[in-house]
């Protein structure tokens, strides 16, 4: 039998370990033949999905799950004021950046204005948020005439054969580049009080010098963040400072990675590098940000870009079409019309302070960590030595999928519960996720 | 002033070539600024699109366009079965792979019961045809070990760092890869009347040869069957079948990339590697996969993809959503409702026609090749020598553009018109071509 080693992947599911209803296990068995060995599903009863609502997933039976994992439908499934504009523009045209056409420049205009404070200049557009780190690492290759890249020990930012290079959650299987160099991302719950911000700083200043030892010249530091597949990790505004300008120094690039972060998650600004105050070169981004529609891109400076756009010409076919244009409109204005950020910042803080609060009833709760409606909750099975418990995890993403509500896990150890709403969430649907994950904690004692 | 070569794309706008009406100056002035340096428009008097129908695209004047270019509104622009398909979808449910759905399933069986008398076993969707590429090659690598690839000369096969490596007509300031070797396309115009198969073959064991010499393991043959960017080469039936089984022998992989010749453009099959008599181990497809919306993929032996299943999850993010599978079905549908493969041999047999007799009274015209609707004409300044003619070629262009019929160029020598148009296109469409190309060339003697 497979092990949960083989599917390298959190909350995958793994066949022959719980018994299925027959119509779902014909189904995933038709699936394996079709689509072969590298898909994944999740959970260990997997779910078949045919209706979304707001923050719900509808099965065929018509049984409502409380989607709190999804983070593309950030303002809830089937949003109108998106689905209605992809409508109208499907039906007058869809077509590509060959052509002028004013969505584009209204949709360029528009995120260049919520990026005050930099340099970013230009929006170059993709199909998908590994496209856009693709393109931000070509750009910054160019840029600087070096390859070398530096991430955090269990980054994730997508899986051409470039970004899988510098992707090491990917799982030790799929290789990291030669080219490529790890630091410790921060884990302030592990750091026994340590200054993280000083630490990370260094920890990036001696991958510098090991590539430069090497002679690979640095070309970017890439950071989402919030370190979402790291574990959720915050950390205090300001404290990617001082490594995002070690590498710049170095003459490297700074490449944020907004694809988990962006679009207002955080509840504070629409992008999650501005807690930090920090100047990118390049911010990618991509999942919410037609709400479903695949639409990504890079917001760039125009220093950054000079030589690049010199060399190469830039086409990606669907990329920049005039119907993704027009959901990515529609979810920027979703967002300010409903106040989401606000919501993000309001419904989050009632997300965070009731499994806070969970914490003084559940032993196996290490850690509690969130901004806006991203939180991370780190199980342990001993809270004095913080020993992750991976299983623990596993046992509570799948009570709490059993219970209705749809979340999944996260980290190296893979003991961090990853709820990651839609922006829309209500404090009502906040409190049931909290009393699930309370109930799914004690029946799992 | 930047010269076409500074723009290093056909039929490129560019800047102060000709003198614009003030609001388009202004609307391309803003774009340049929005998106930067990196983006393009076609044409001497680039075209602003607000509305498309049928073969036509539609400018704010409300002026009409023939669009005998645009490869992925394959069925015409708003094809009202895909925009419903679509319509529908958005507001039910648009999400991802990680959930059971029934739609991907049914893509995944209709795709692979199009390539009988292969070993192709699994569908993998992305959301792009370099996604595509990037795939393929990934699993190549994993597949044989090597990193080795050859590609012809002036192929294009998309734009992620990896595949940018080996698509040449990106322009000589694209470095290719170490690991690339590029082979003469099969010119059969440009070949003293020798046997291209034979020779072709021979080129694809000498680049083979020359990769292990540098002791790079070969790992992929990649190539479009109708060399689309080659200058469109069709070449006759079976033509590939040696080259192919030189890779094949030697460990490698084939990868039949049929983003362009895909979905029935050639007017015999659904594929245009099926005319070849060969067995790929890999088939890549995108553009008009789903009428606009985006979506690519590949199909692969189990072979192939067994080894790279179990190393890597594959998991991207927008690909196999359930709107984008609702379209590629609805594009299937169509084709097959509609007839379109056997409309696009038929009138596109009307459109090779057409202009094989213009060839009679215009000396500029060296050479007619076509299979369906993917027509090249190869302009010429001196029949006898077969002088490219990229000069004629742009002038055609845009006179073709003036006169209200829109196609491009290609190939090496920037020499070739490339019409390509939606596979619905009718007889009497296809007679305005063919005016609008005699008249064009009548005026540019």
């Amino acid at each position: 039998m497979k092990t949960t080693e083989d599917f390298n992947m959190v909350n995958a599911y793994i066949p022959g370990r719980a018994t299925l209803e027959p119509g779902t296990e014909a189904m995933i068995g038709r699936r394996n033949a079709l689509l072969g060995p590298a898909y994944r599903l999740m959970y260990e009863h997997p779910l078949h999905i045919v209706r979304g609502e707001g923050a719900w997933l509808i099965d065929p039976q018509g049984r409502r799950y409380l989607d709190a994992y999804n983070n593309v439908t950030s303002l809830g499934h089937c949003h109108p004021t998106v689905t209605e504009a992809i409508c109208r523009q499907v039906r007058t045209l869809a077509t590509n950046t060959r052509y002028l056409h004013d969505s584009i420049l209204e949709l360029a205009e528009r995120l260049l204005a919520s990026v005050p404070g930099t340099d970013l200049a230009h929006l170059m557009l993709t199909c998908t948020g590994s496209e856009a780190n693709d393109l931000a690492y070509r750009i910054a290759q160019v840029r600087t005439g070096g390859t070398g890249v530096i991430v955090t020990d269990t980054a994730y930012h997508g899986i051409t054969d470039a970004v899988s290079k510098f992707s090491p959650s990917l799982g030790a299987s799929v290789d990291l580049g030669a080219h490529v160099r790890m630091v410790p991302a921060p884990r302030q719950y592990h750091a026994g009080g340590a200054d993280l911000s000083e630490r990370f700083t260094r920890d990036v200043e001696a991958a510098i010098a090991d590539l430069k030892r090497h002679g690979i010249r640095p070309a970017a530091l890439i950071v989402d963040s919030v370190f979402t597949s790291d574990g959720i990790l915050p950390n205090a505004p300001g404290f990617l400072k001082g490594a995002v300008e070690a590498m710049q120094r170095a003459g490297g690039v700074f490449i944020a990675d907004e694809v988990q972060p962006g679009f207002g998650r955080t509840g504070e600004h629409l992008w999650g590098f501005q807690r930090h105050g920090v100047r990118p070169d390049i911010v990618t981004m991509g999942k919410p940000m037609g709400n479903g529609q695949p639409i990504a891109g890079l917001l760039a400076t125009a220093d950054v870009l000079a030589e690049f756009g010199r060399n190469s010409r830039y086409f990606n076919t669907f990329a920049g079409n005039t119907v993704s244009c027009a959901a990515a409109l529609a979810v920027l204005d979703a967002i300010e019309q409903e106040r989401l950020v606000a919501n993000a910042a309001a419904v989050g803080r009632v997300l965070y302070d009731g499994i806070a609060a969970l914490a003084r009833r559940h032993e196996a709760i290490g850690d509690v960590r969130g901004v806006g409606l991203f939180v991370g909750v780190e199980l342990v099975s001993d809270r004095h030595a913080r020993t992750p418990n991976r299983a623990l995890t596993s046992l509570v993403v799948n009570k709490m999928r059993e219970k209705g509500v749809l979340l999944s896990a996260c980290a190296t150890g893979h003991n961090v519960l990853k709820i990651r709403p839609p922006l829309v969430l209500s404090a009502q649907q906040a409190a049931m996720v909290i009393a699930a994950l309370d109930e799914s904690l004690s029946e799992a004692r």
